[in-house]
């Protein structure tokens, strides 16, 4: 059962169980440093459908299937399916997994939906609320820069702090019982706002969300940033990396520089992919959690890793109406044995 | 702790209570059946803001903040916030529920959005993950209209079986402890697709959606529409509702007749008010739960109720596109001691 110590942070006494987990990605993905973790990588954007929409949703009905097959798990045995993305509505989730038929909690959390889908399945396994459950979630760089910004065609300059939304899902499998990888824990965020309004600098906009998840866990457990091996954002990019480990040891003379990472800067080479500041969209943290960090975990590589997944809950009207970019950023702690 | 029969139903042991709820609306729906029911009507559609949109963010946070005064709690006894809406990235409920501070889970359910934040909101006080939770939706006609349909200016003729989006928004603070209304058990729906295209006929297209989740928990739970005063969709219309009861008669053998109702069709006069089938949007069954359907259980006119919400999971770019309207209903049992 789910222990809270604070309003935010929840122990999973029963260690939820990632039993398998799986990421794909489209080809610029594959060509980054982690291309060779993947599951699968799609060479074509399109992936065979008329709509990058309809391409969204069967990258992400892919990562759910292979997780599934991962796990040797049939979609009758899930109870729970619980995920989100960045389209409006969420419509890339919902046409990627409605024939699996498994009951569905859709959630939002923008670029958080990793963290929060992975939150909320856990909590709802350690509980007894679901005996096996599913998070998942994706994203695409074609329906995103066309929903967000402006169509592909226009071939809008893109600023330097701008970040690249990656082509990719991620979905795991949670389950109770014993396993490698758990679940230890996890922190629901609040909402932050401070004050940015460039849709274009999403790191400068979430990093406040990550400095508060992050300071408020820490203060809330009384662990320091040694405790874990990796901090793990998602994702900030170079800039929004920068400004967290700044805000943090300004704000709160917290020092992450030593565990952090993100998964933006992790998924591309900044210096030779021209994304300039890194990889963002739901499927960036999602496939590289699923892929690269479990298998870390599974092996050994990794004890103790607090994922920190944060969102910009901006919509293309709040930027055109010049409201600014509120923030989330949810914790879940992954341990190995 | 929740306890699971079949993979859908959860009986919560502890019965988390709805310590206090409250209902917002719009002129239109405080000049309808249930306009006394309800906490606070809103004469001016913008409520003083400069967009739809805002005006909506307006309507969400009014709800919450009369739910927690009602139940004399501050932002700060609350442990999570589960929430959602219709607009694009959710952005009434960000916007609207930022403020409180309170950490917070965004959800997204289209029009079951009450019955899936109660529904998640219920399990998670039940398991001790919260011990206080609050449970919120919203929608405004004019946001939606502008959103899903055209410009309010264009004057669009509305077909018989289209529905009325409500300017309304529902919150409910539940937690654990004593009291008359208690979440029982709850339902979590599964995707169905009819194959319906047309988004002017929302309640044709969740009518079997609400029909999946009504059969499948009496299936699994024994159970006879008989064992409850109230089967209540959220919201279905007339058109819809008539489809319903026949689709479970027909394919289920199932009759809801006796027991059924609908918040689309209470919310207005549909003789008088020219909204067509009805009501919809996810602040119609939000408003009409927390206010009437609370009520008449608190006072013991109910003694339980099966509340189904039940939402349609298209974009206007699916629906663009020709896709099918894929729809989902959630399950919550609510009883009064």
């Amino acid at each position: 059962m789910p222990k809270r110590q604070g309003r935010q942070t929840l122990w999973l006494t029963n260690r939820p169980v990632i039993a398998a987990s799986a990421g794909v990605v489209g080809k610029k993905e594959g060509e980054g440093p982690l291309g060779r973790e993947f599951d699968k990588v799609f060479d074509d954007a399109h992936l065979g459908k008329d709509s990058w929409e309809k391409a969204e949703s069967a990258i992400h009905r892919s990562a759910v299937a292979l997780a599934l097959q991962k796990a040797k798990k049939s979609p009758d045995e899930v109870d729970l399916l619980l995920a989100g993305d960045l389209l409006n509505q969420c419509i890339g989730t919902t046409f990627g997994v409605m024939d699996f038929g498994i009951p569905f909690a859709g959630l939002y959390g923008a670029c958080s939906t990793m963290a929060l889908s992975l939150a909320m399945a856990a909590v709802l396994v350690d509980s007894g609320a679901a005996g096996c459950a599913v998070a998942s979630t994706s994203s695409h760089f074609c329906s995103a820069e066309k929903q967000f910004r402006s169509p592909l065609e226009y071939g809008g300059q893109r600023p330097p702090q701008a970040q690249w939304t990656a082509t990719a899902a991620g979905a795991a499998v949670l389950e109770a019982g014993r396993g490698d990888v758990t679940v230890e824990s996890v922190t629901f965020g609040r909402i932050t706002d401070y004050g940015v309004t460039d849709a274009n600098n999403m790191g400068a906009a979430m990093a406040p969300a990550a400095a508060a998840t992050i300071a408020d866990r820490l203060m809330q457990t009384g662990e320091s940033p040694a405790d874990y091996d990796l901090i793990l954002t998602g994702d900030l990019g170079a800039v929004g990396s920068a400004l967290l480990i700044e805000l943090l040891a300004r704000e709160h003379g917290i020092n992450i520089k030593p565990q952090h990472a993100d998964c933006g800067t992790m998924l591309f080479d900044l210096d030779e992919q021209d994304v300039n500041s890194g990889g963002s969209g739901c499927g960036c943290s999602g496939a590289v959690v699923c892929t690269n960090v479990v298998r870390r975990l599974r092996q050994g590589e990794l004890k103790r890793v607090l994922f920190v997944g944060t969102g910009a809950l901006l919509s293309a009207v709040s930027a055109r109406q010049g409201a600014t970019i509120p923030c989330i950023a949810h914790g879940v702690v992954l341990t190995s044995k």
